[in-house]
């Protein structure tokens, strides 16, 4: 008797997490050295020493009260007013604690920024490749996704078409830069012109649409590339963001939410995530993580670890003749499947302990996904594994 | 433009957070030592001193990959194997990790719960008097509130209304003991003639009634009181438990659900639950504070700081002429609004610098709620307040 709802998803269940518990299953069976598990986005660099030597300080200099307590749904206003002011000096933006609202990664600030907005049978729009599990998000709050298609070529969405998709029932649109799972950086140019796109249908349907981006990945960009500030861009952005990544901190669970002042309906809207903070569940992101947060606002974990592993995969995927998207950012590569159905080219991967994503969990099908977010010695050692993958092929 | 839904919650908000804002802003004000804020749950009892100990353990001896990296949605096998022999060893139980769910607190794990079981439509019951946020924790669902009245006398809950409220649309109910608001122990005598209507009503209706028991305050019972297991009474029992209480540790949201092996659909349950925790954004309690309850299962905060303030608000009340139930757990004191409106009292109360909560926010107005987790000299100095707010009421 469970909710027919969650019926169809524990059939389903995710992919990916399934991958990972298969990767668990492997690892015990062949040894972890012997298993190249690219399935999850887990981090392999150690968070930066800053974050254990803020805990430790905490945990020795805080009341208890005050350190394990209740405080506000948004969260510590101290930590609050920094990342604000960490923001600014970035973005040259005019922020401060009362745009911030601190969550449960990333995951838990967009399912709260969904729950604020969504209205039964409101449309959110995302553009493939998108991480799979903006679906159930959206559902949970009765939306309806509407999914733009790939360009292929450039990865960067396609705007024509998202032109054309956006109709009055249209709540918000939802963007991730540097993408998972193609880690593309959606451009300056993008971002302008689909805020002038936002801009017209707001007026043409006179309602708002907000932009969330989903930016977990931010810091994580190579090669010197910029990643553009989305509410520089256009107004009604929210933006989630998480130190799962970029601190490596995947399962402490914190992040936030900024809401910018000139957002439509600020003070409704920033309510509302509170609000939605509460009634979800969550109450308020875990205090001693969003103390951490205050003391580490600017700690940065090792990027040229994932930048070396990105460099090694792609040039050593490019030379066995895979065809793949180059990662300007995040810790994701994307492969074009060289079987047509991908799903048919993961099992065969498997039979060489390569564990890859299916893109038809992105809602792009006919591609894989890599995370890069490993040891070097498993990209190392992996390569052999693909190049006898690709001899199988006849690549 | 947030969603129709969060308009009424976001003007209603919760009176319980609205007081807490309104009690800091008094502090600020008239000074901390001035203002007598009864209002919010947060234990001013340390966290034992274990809990900080473990952390630095952790930190010191746990890689970092490990510490705060992902793992099952389900939460870390070892710690949710320890919890399992915790209560196998008080209870006389048989878990394992598999009947352990790892959550953001216990509303959380209530979230969890309900977002496992719930079709659009079907009735959850409560037992008046109850914490009104599972109002919204049922609304998320789309499920609909039924409220047994509460019977002022003994606050146990009203079993012979119950019994004619179930219906087939009936899912399943909430209870919650040591109860917030009133203290009051749910006996045994009542939780097994409860599971005998429930398994009844399931031969009648054909269908599985879940029994979801919040138990943040399980280890807060005073005067030797034993708190029933509530599973060995009802077979299709979930579990909620949360640390909040009993370690003093609500800011760091971390508990768990128990779903017994004995239940209806057992495996999906737990399937369906562990897709839950991922989708409505958890995606796992938080990593650290998992690995500190895994060396702190049994670790106790001091129940007698609150014992003190239990018998010292109760003797000066009652003394004073108000009409109380005596707290047997939890740290809540509910009190006769010697009012008939419940709210003028608490706004005459106010006056006084006295911050109390309506009945009415649970459910069973002409009542307000005192929560007592607080300093002792708040209590004490209290009291002269509530004897002037006495005379004024001519009591």
């Amino acid at each position: 008797m469970i909710s027919r709802k969650m019926e169809g998803l524990v059939k389903g269940s995710s992919v990916i997490r399934a991958m990972f518990e298969e990767g668990k299953q492997m690892a015990a069976k062949y040894g972890a050295e012997n298993v190249f598990d690219f399935s999850l986005g887990n981090p392999n660099v150690p968070a930066p020493k800053e974050v254990n030597e803020a805990i430790i300080d905490i945990v020795n200099n805080t009341d208890s009260v005050k350190l394990h307590g209740y405080m506000s749904n948004a969260g510590h206003d101290e930590v609050r007013d920094i990342i604000a002011g960490s923001l600014n000096s970035k973005y040259g933006t005019h922020y401060d604690k009362s745009n911030i609202i601190m969550t449960v990664g990333a995951a838990g600030g967009l399912n709260v920024a969904l729950k604020a907005i969504l209205n039964l049978g409101d449309e959110v729009i995302a553009f493939a490749p998108y991480f799979g599990e903006y679906n159930n998000y959206v559902s949970n709050f009765d939306g309806e996704m509407v999914v733009i298609t790939p360009d292929i070529n450039t990865f960067q969405p396609n705007l024509t078409e998202f032109e054309q998709k956006i109709t009055n029932k249209t709540a918000c649109v939802i963007v991730n830069s540097p993408n998972n799972p193609t880690g593309v950086i959606y451009s300056k140019e993008t971002l302008e012109k689909m805020g002038e796109i936002l801009e017209a249908k707001q007026k043409e349907f006179g309602r708002t649409i907000y932009l969330i981006t989903d930016e977990p990945y931010r810091e994580l960009a190579y090669d010197g590339a910029v990643v553009p500030w989305v509410p520089d861009h256009y107004r009604n952005t929210i933006v989630g963001y998480s130190y799962s990544k970029s601190l490596s901190l995947p399962g402490e669970r914190i992040g936030y939410l900024v809401i910018p002042s000139e957002a439509d309906d600020f003070e409704d809207l920033v309510s509302a995530a509170g609000v939605a903070t509460r009634i979800l569940g969550f109450v308020n992101a875990p205090s001693i993580m969003q103390l951490v947060i205050g003391k580490c606002v600017d700690a940065a974990t090792d990027i040229s670890y994932y930048d070396r592993n990105r460099n090694t995969l792609y040039d050593g995927l490019t030379k066995l003749g895979f065809k793949c998207q180059k990662p300007e950012g995040a810790f994701y590569l994307f492969m074009k499947s060289p079987v047509e159905d991908e799903k048919e080219f993961v099992n065969i991967a498997k039979k060489y302990n390569l564990l890859l994503v299916p893109g038809s969990t992105f809602a792009c099908p006919g591609f894989v996904r890599i995370a890069y977010c490993v040891s070097y010695e498993t990209v190392v050692n992996s390569l052999p594994k693909f190049a006898e993958l690709a001899r199988e092929l006849g690549l």
